[in-house]
């Protein structure tokens, strides 16, 4: 399975990258017929035999337990699911593909619609396969955060409602935004390419051990041990596109570069989960990237590159990228609004999955959400409902992680500053590998030996408490905006 | 076989590509066991089950015919040696590799003899495994060359050295060699890597369904259908070497990219043998790029890139790339001395199989055919009877194809000229693709159907016959050396 994993992820990093257009259809037979060989080991009987001789097994080793546990788990949730339901959704999942991609063209939600209500729908059926306790949603989230549930995400969005919400309207009424002329202009590609491969250096990244290529839609993908790729693009007027983008994909890649090479061949390489995922690539693109600290570092470096901004002093430059402003898009949303955007979907998604919210009136539903959390209605359905791939996909219960991600590296950041003291005059001073380090020694070197509830426990003391992000941007934009 | 097949390509042409340095470990573990993979799946008794039914079939398609030939041969063939056998070659050849490169460096034969004498006996072992009707060494030429033989080696070889001794001899005493000074020079890396790439596009390579990238030893690589990738290398100092390999590796992608799909899944898409593939690389590269109606096209596209050639005729440029001169590498030789390297090895080769010459006489042997075919003996053994990889690998059988290729070009180019009396003009005036299709429509469409004697005789009405290739040299180098 290790094998032809890493030959998929080869097969997938190439199409996005060097294949050459008309080699598509070739393609997608050997990536079809190789994804289907790696279901087949995956619920192969005597894999089933294995697991279950060596379930509860405590004379392994916790990586080999850990490995049990996900291989198990694996087995189980493919097992429960009828062999003619996959194909079935595997057909339906390209015509929702499709469909999507022309409704959002469009701005046609009614022509999503039906192939929508076809997915929500398998996604149901999937959930009552899987199984849950209390809520169908729980029975999906298991996919993408192992133990999260509708009630957990209650507990960790209430607060983040009642804190944020406010906080972004005194921003806004309030507040002072920080004058972003200063990385405003035209910047050549080549230069920010540059820039970047010097940006992920300077976080630890080991091109040794990985590359760095231009793609339109920026991704980290690990074809092996030692073998963890970054992907990046860059807008010619905008320059931090490419570095934050960089930063970020820099951040996925760091953690798999820092697993060892038993739990590549454990399949324990894909990380605690999507959400301890995403939480060092934010780490990296926001707690480090976006602080004053690392502008301080990184200002005579970018002058290198840009000579224009010799003059613009680091405090400047760290306002500049520290804007915030309800917007319709998610991926192009600030810190503080993001997690809204999350939200949002998490709270359309359970319902719909709950039979609560019935598909037609998802437009109308999403943008009222839009205008109580953010204070903005989108002007159509491209720029709102449809604007993300996800559920044509089927991936219902993937967007919680992206804002776990923020909130899990709020929480470690505060851990860290009790670690590390000095952090900030390190930081400031060129020492980023002292932060790279501690996340090493923390998150990356355990893969995916631990659930993120344990490693949050192991790494913090204390499961997820999204306390610790609100005070992180209520300080921080607090500071910014000069609110009082 | 062919979605295995089509990963393995991927995985080598990445590893030598873009791949990571410290990939390396993952990828052998990758590419070694799908390897296992495909082997095993070509000798699995139910292969061989299927072959002995279709064998002889004559319901099936010519191409289906064609498949269960190679197929069969391959399975026969595989099945023939002892599995353990195959890994201890296996074993032998990395040791062998790992022998070869620090007798080479160092110049010492001796630390390969032991080596390369466990190579030839397996290599001796084998052909008596896959049987011969005559001589020892035909039971290797075929896997390289379908029904080559040393008998009919030597009708090739006999005539082309009878001839080509002596022509080397008076083109050295009584030629005026042409003058190399226009293409002396630096030329910059980046402008010569875009003049590759016009290069290509002139001779019809589809970018499409392909790409160039840089390597230090070029190939061509064949992923999939309408996937067929080209590499190169460039030398500052040395601009028709990256000119050159560019065409040479086009012409063998041209071959490939002119396939049709259901050859490829018929595993087909070999070509007829490595010979025929080589002379679609020759033909591209020697018999069109080395001519003088290529260069009254190409003189003004160069001047393009390199300014300093809007001065330099094409019949300058045609003298300056057709210098013929005895050295002591293969990979380095000119149109006339060339196919002296092989024959040479060839001989050796047939003599070792055989055991009428033994590894340690492989060194004297080698010096005295450089002295009697080439007129020069090397200086040391790293750049005579250590310059080539080949052997470590037991690759015994394999050279003769880099000569066929050459002989085979020659013979077709004469059947082109009778087809297409304007060639030259059409060439001379941009319409290089009336070349090119010609030989799609006689060589490239076909793959792998014919055996190498079959489509010759199919294209040009009689087998390989060497006449055409010393006409064609004698021709074309007396006129440049001013020879009466």
């Amino acid at each position: 399975m290790s094998v032809i994993s890493s030959a998929l992820s080869l097969l997938g990093w190439d199409q996005q990258t060097h294949m050459p257009p008309r080699g598509i259809v070739a393609r997608s037979q050997v990536s079809g017929r190789l994804t289907k060989n790696m279901f087949e080991l995956s619920v192969a009987p005597e894999l089933g035999e294995y697991l279950e001789a060596l379930e509860g097994d405590r004379s392994l080793s916790i990586e080999e337990q850990a490995s049990v546990r996900d291989l198990g788990k694996q087995y189980r949730r493919r097992k429960a699911i009828p062999s003619e339901l996959i194909e079935e959704v595997a057909v339906a999942r390209s015509q929702a593909q499709a469909a999507w991609a022309q409704a959002r063209e469009k701005s046609d939600f009614s022509i999503f619609q039906p192939l929508l209500t076809k997915m929500v729908d398998y996604a149901r059926r999937f959930a009552d396969y899987f199984g849950y306790e209390e809520h169908p949603y729980d029975g999906l989230l298991e996919d993408y955060e192992p133990g999260l549930t509708v009630a957990k995400l209650k507990t960790i969005n209430e607060p983040l409602r009642e804190q944020l919400v406010p906080f972004m309207k005194r921003l806004a009424t309030e507040g002072t935004a920080p004058d972003t002329t200063p990385i405003e202009g035209s910047f050549d590609i080549d230069t920010q390419r540059r820039m970047a491969r010097r940006a992920l250096e300077i976080v630890g990244y080991d091109f040794e051990s990985g590359t760095l290529d231009d793609v339109p839609h920026p991704f980290t993908t690990t074809i092996g041990f030692n073998d963890v790729r970054v992907t990046n693009r860059y807008l010619e007027n905008h320059l931090t596109s490419g570095l934050y983008g960089g930063l970020h994909e820099g951040g996925h890649a760091l953690y798999n570069q820092g697993m060892p090479e038993s739990l590549y061949h454990l399949l324990l390489n894909g990380g605690a989960s999507n959400g301890i995922h995403e939480s060092q690539s934010r780490m990296v693109e926001n707690q480090l990237g976006r602080s004053l600290p690392f502008w301080k570092y990184f200002q005579p470096i970018l002058a290198g590159f840009f000579p224009q901004f010799s003059d613009v002093t680091p405090e400047a430059l760290y306002r500049a990228v520290n804007v915030v402003e309800p917007s319709f898009i998610r991926v192009e949303a600030d810190e503080v609004s993001y997690n809204l955007h999350i939200m949002l979907r998490a709270e359309l998604e359970a319902g719909l999955i709950a039979g609560e919210i019935q598909v037609a009136d998802l437009p109308r539903r999403w943008n009222e959400a839009m205008e109580q959390y953010l204070g903005i209605t989108p002007p159509n359905d491209a720029l709102g409902v449809l604007q993300d791939v996800h559920w044509s996909m089927g991936y219902f219960g993937y967007f919680p992680s992206y804002m776990l991600g923020n909130l899990y590296a709020s929480q470690m950041a505060v851990k860290i500053r009790q670690d590390l003291p000095d952090l900030d005059e390190r930081i400031a001073s060129g020492d980023i590998l002292v932060l790279i380090d501690w996340m090493r020694m923390n998150v990356h070197q355990f893969g995916g030996i631990y659930q993120p509830d344990e490693l949050m426990n192991k790494i913090t003391g204390a499961s997820l408490d999204s306390a610790h992000f609100v005070r992180y941007v209520q300080e921080k934009y607090s500071d910014i905006y000069g609110l009082s």
